[in-house]
């Protein structure tokens, strides 16, 4: 696989969430794929969304920067959104917030294996 | 440049914070570089380094992921470290805490332009 056609994928994951179309993500995320070393497996993983689904009514998600390799990709994410309650165990209460994700993802042929993402709470202290 | 390059040029770098050779830090870093979109110098930059390997004697850098394409590199550093007294604005106090930064760079030429750094602050919280 070459590189371009890992970030293609990615950018194809990306909307995917942002359309919130779950039935679809077996197609980026591998049945046995592990989050920050935990084994979560496809249905785990469909639940974390769904519970931020549900929890960031306005959540998208925004590429700032994409860096892929033959089996990496690398990607720092924006958000500008509402939790509507506790986020990271911070009371957010429904005010809006900015904030970055930095994750790293594994594939395994064209699907995401493991996950490991550092979501930047500080920001969201300094906010609320 | 190829890819491989920018790797090789961002070992380099991590060596020579490993040495605390700070002398160096200019082959290395742009003396406008940007750290999580503030302009703080390659003097300021320093500075950081100086502040953190005070209070982190026992700070090394390892690298955990590393993903480059011409102009980024994508590094996931982990640390396994003691804090002498407040780290992140928590009371780490001397206790050995592990945590992990997912980090950005934009290179101008061989020399760090930019960086976006995210650390795991909720994972130190966790240890204390």
């Amino acid at each position: 696989m070459i590189k371009t056609e890992l970030s293609a994928i990615y950018r194809d994951y990306i909307d995917c969430l942002n359309e919130r179309d779950l039935p679809r993500l077996n197609q980026f995320v591998h049945s046995q794929v592990q989050y920050n070393a935990q084994q979560i497996g496809l249905a785990g993983y469909r639940r974390l969304l769904e519970k931020d689904f549900s929890e960031i009514p306005d959540l998208h998600f925004n590429i700032q920067l994409l860096v892929a390799d033959s089996s990496y990709v690398a990607s720092r994410l924006t958000f500008d959104c509402s939790p509507r309650q506790k986020f990271l165990g911070l009371d957010v209460n429904g005010k809006r917030v900015s904030f970055t994700e930095n994750v790293f993802y594994e594939f395994e042929r064209e699907q995401i294996r493991r996950v490991w993402s550092v979501i930047d709470k500080a920001a969201i202290e300094a906010q609320i």
